[in-house]
């Protein structure tokens, strides 16, 4: 069975400070929306075990799936693996796998305590390796604990992606070069019909004239279809009185 | 009494889906910063009632203030005012003070379905006006309601910055060209000297070497600077061992 919603818990506090822009919800968004899952709630939540445990529990009992992203490398600030076996009241250990891969790679000299820390994940927990690095995510149940650094998260997501959806979401984008109260009410009637298609409106700038977008997605081609062009009958009658 | 912690609540399913990469919470993370006010939490939630009342009740229970961040058009999917408005238990109506701005600004005539549903806001909220639209903000108790579009949020936000933070914060970033693992420990060991600083490692790549940054970040400038020196003592005696 594949996940059909899942949530993104983003830990850093790198993020709540202002000092970086978050990248990785917004790569994995677009992923899970192509694979058909249904993205429920991103959160961003500071490097204390407290915030992981508490959004960690509340989101894995809401959606299917969970996929964290960051606080999984050596310092004492990344406390994910921590957090995630404290969630699920497990320990945290060394992972033989992990030791074995990260010796060869650096050899047995160079096993020092920071990268010791890099092998320990939850009890039960599987690995997700990728081709970027040698120390692995992990997953235990349906929480996928992904790194923070956006090439290795974009990386591991794409080898877990098969997990998720089953069939597509599609998107269509109509352009409107009116002001949102023209149609709104009007827009509304049609969402009523389609109830099945997610509609957005999203308002914009030409110049000093407003425009924007109406967007349609579905997973269903045919329906997508149809309401997409019952927008645009919509349009052209508003236009026109 | 200003808010020394808030939580930020996007709403909008664009952003879930993929199509548009969060911009506002990335611009408040940084403002909250600067103003001494601690950002807590960033969630992003679909335009549903129940994921905005939900979501609401729980931030703004545990946070001075909420910030949020969309759905106060006109069109279906703006929910936010009668989610907020649901979340404290009241009702909505049409606010005599955005009534008159608008019939002012567009005429009688243009007075549409869309833009009257635009003059709504929960009962006993107060107005977050900006320069750059007619239709306002609210405020509600500690909740401050901002439009989606970036240029109207970050308006939006700019006047109510004086009601967060008393002592901005400040972040030295300190550059490092090694591998996090060569001094996890003895970074651990400055934390637990400086438990009043945020110290943050943060790896990257320059070329095909490892290279990163520490941060550290505090309100108290003697401190920071203290831990910062401790910071710079500790790494120039990892690259000569």
């Amino acid at each position: 069975m594949k996940h059909q919603t899942a949530a993104i818990l983003v830990i850093g506090n790198e993020v709540l400070s202002g000092r970086t822009r978050e990248a990785n919800a917004y790569y994995a968004a677009g992923k899970l929306f192509a694979s058909g899952c249904k993205l429920g709630e991103i959160a961003v939540v500071p490097d204390t075990a407290q915030a992981i445990v508490s959004s960690l529990n509340r989101l894995r009992a809401q959606f299917d799936a969970v996929i964290t992203s960051g606080g999984i490398g050596p310092t004492h600030d990344d406390i994910t693996m921590d957090s995630v076996a404290e969630a699920f009241g497990v320990g945290v250990n060394e992972h033989r796998f992990i030791v074995q891969a990260m010796t060869d790679y650096y050899g047995e000299e160079a096993m020092n305590d920071g990268r010791r820390r890099m092998t320990r994940v939850p009890d039960g927990a599987s690995l997700i390796r990728c081709e970027k690095t040698i120390a692995p995510g992990a997953r235990i149940s349906n929480v996928y604990i992904l790194a923070g650094v956006p090439y290795i998260f974009e990386s591991q997501l794409d080898s877990i992606l098969g997990d998720f959806g089953d069939s597509p979401y599609q998107r269509i984008e109509v352009e409107v070069a009116l002001a949102e109260s023209h149609f709104s009410k009007q827009l509304a009637a049609i969402q009523e019909q389609f109830m099945d298609i997610e509609i957005g409106s999203y308002p914009g700038r030409c110049g000093p004239k407003a425009c924007g977008k109406i967007c349609l997605s579905s997973q269903d081609t045919k329906r997508l279809k149809r309401a997409t062009d019952a927008v645009n009958k919509m349009l052209a009658t508003v236009i026109t009185t």
